[in-house]
């Protein structure tokens, strides 16, 4: 059972402002919880419904339980459907990336990207082509966000992930940036090599200017179509393809 | 001003039942409006707000106009916060593709995509890349329902939709039928030459056996890191992406 105090607790983190105060974000569904279980995260504790806790004792590691009734979990749920656990998770204090962090692979950087949907999905598209770095500005919807952690499916828990001021991040980087822009050269046409950094904008204005004065290598997704733009999460995708994806020939 | 008859007609589109029985489906914002009333759409009725009528004068079609209150434009929108303007547009009678239609070209057949907004976001991708032919299953979610049609940002307006029997569909096709399947060749290493149907499954499922059973190449976006699948808008726009984009090279 939850005292009137952890479901004030669970229920503020929603709340980005929240979130940093207390330094724990939310992970909902038992497939997602193990991942992060086992992952270099530290869950705090995992809030169950009685049915699920069979499948919770085969954790490899030592986890704090509580077992709570469907009542309660919907409670402190953000879903309309909440399935089985919630658990509250540490947000990683995370120092960003050194040059050797960023060495030999490709990173992904976000300038302002807004909605958690799409968010959670880019998230999980580069865990599937195996990008696991990601420099976000400051003003990039929150990675710990709970629609963001739902849209990811569990791959939140393998990634490296940075809040950074963009400017000083790509004016120190000493690798390639490329730029998801309008007038570049050809997607199909680039050559990424092995490393580089990969911006991608914000979805209704694209890159900054300030950021854009920054980029390197201006790259474009050709327009064959009628279509005004791509999704970003869409162009996210492309771009992943195209820098590892290939690499798996 | 609407009368009550008009705003009970209007709100009930938002449901496929009565845009079967009526024939019409709901357009909304301006933009989206102008691409329609470009392209073979017949448009019904635009209902706009007084702000709007200046720019809806330089329609080069004869079209019907009617002025209604912000209040009005409320009832009978599904957004939050409707923008100017809604449009009642006839849902086309389409015959189906013939051999020709789908000659020299790749045709999207979609089997079971349920979510309204990875539907929205593949006929916008799709029409990006200059892919106009779209064959669904007759379970896949409804393109005219309102939340696809505000995801394809206009694009539906350049689309040609046909829901049928995929299954009959796809035995009489004279064209390679590649299909997104997990243990298929390299997608990288496809040579999918200038033409075929690239079929796509549903988002928890998969492509059904039977339908995967008419598929005469598998193809598999090779997974490189962790997650376990990626999201069926995302595997589209990379498939796109492979057979149409780079004719663009």
């Amino acid at each position: 059972m939850l005292s009137k105090s952890q479901i004030s607790l669970l229920t503020s983190l929603q709340h980005k402002k929240f979130r940093r105060e207390s330094g724990l974000f939310l992970v909902e569904g038992y497939k997602s919880i193990i991942e992060f279980a086992n992952s270099p995260y530290c869950i705090q504790t995992i809030y169950h419904t009685p049915g699920i806790a069979p499948k919770l004792l085969n954790l490899s590691r030592k986890i704090n339980f509580q077992e709570i009734s469907l009542n309660e979990l919907q409670k402190i749920s953000v879903l309309k459907n909440p399935a089985d656990a919630i658990a509250a998770v540490n947000i990683p204090e995370w120092a960003g990336f050194s040059d050797q962090d960023l060495k030999n692979k490709f990173t992904l950087v976000l300038d302002g990207v807004q909605d958690p949907g799409n968010m959670g999905t880019i998230i999980r598209t580069a865990d599937w082509f195996g990008i696991t770095n990601l420099v976000c500005s400051e003003d990039t919807v929150d990675a710990y966000n709970p629609k963001v952690v739902q849209a990811t499916m569990g791959s939140l828990a393998r990634m490296n992930i940075s809040y950074t001021d963009l400017k000083e991040f790509l004016r120190s980087a000493k690798l390639p940036v490329y730029g998801a822009l309008l007038n570049g050269q050809s997607i199909y046409k680039t050559n990424f090599g092995t490393e580089g950094l990969v911006v991608m904008g914000n979805e209704g204005n694209g890159i900054r200017p300030e950021i854009e004065a920054l980029i390197s290598n201006a790259v474009t997704i050709p327009r064959i179509g009628g279509a005004e733009s791509l999704n970003v999460a869409i162009a996210t995708a492309i771009f992943c393809s195209e820098v590892a994806g290939k690499s798996a020939k």
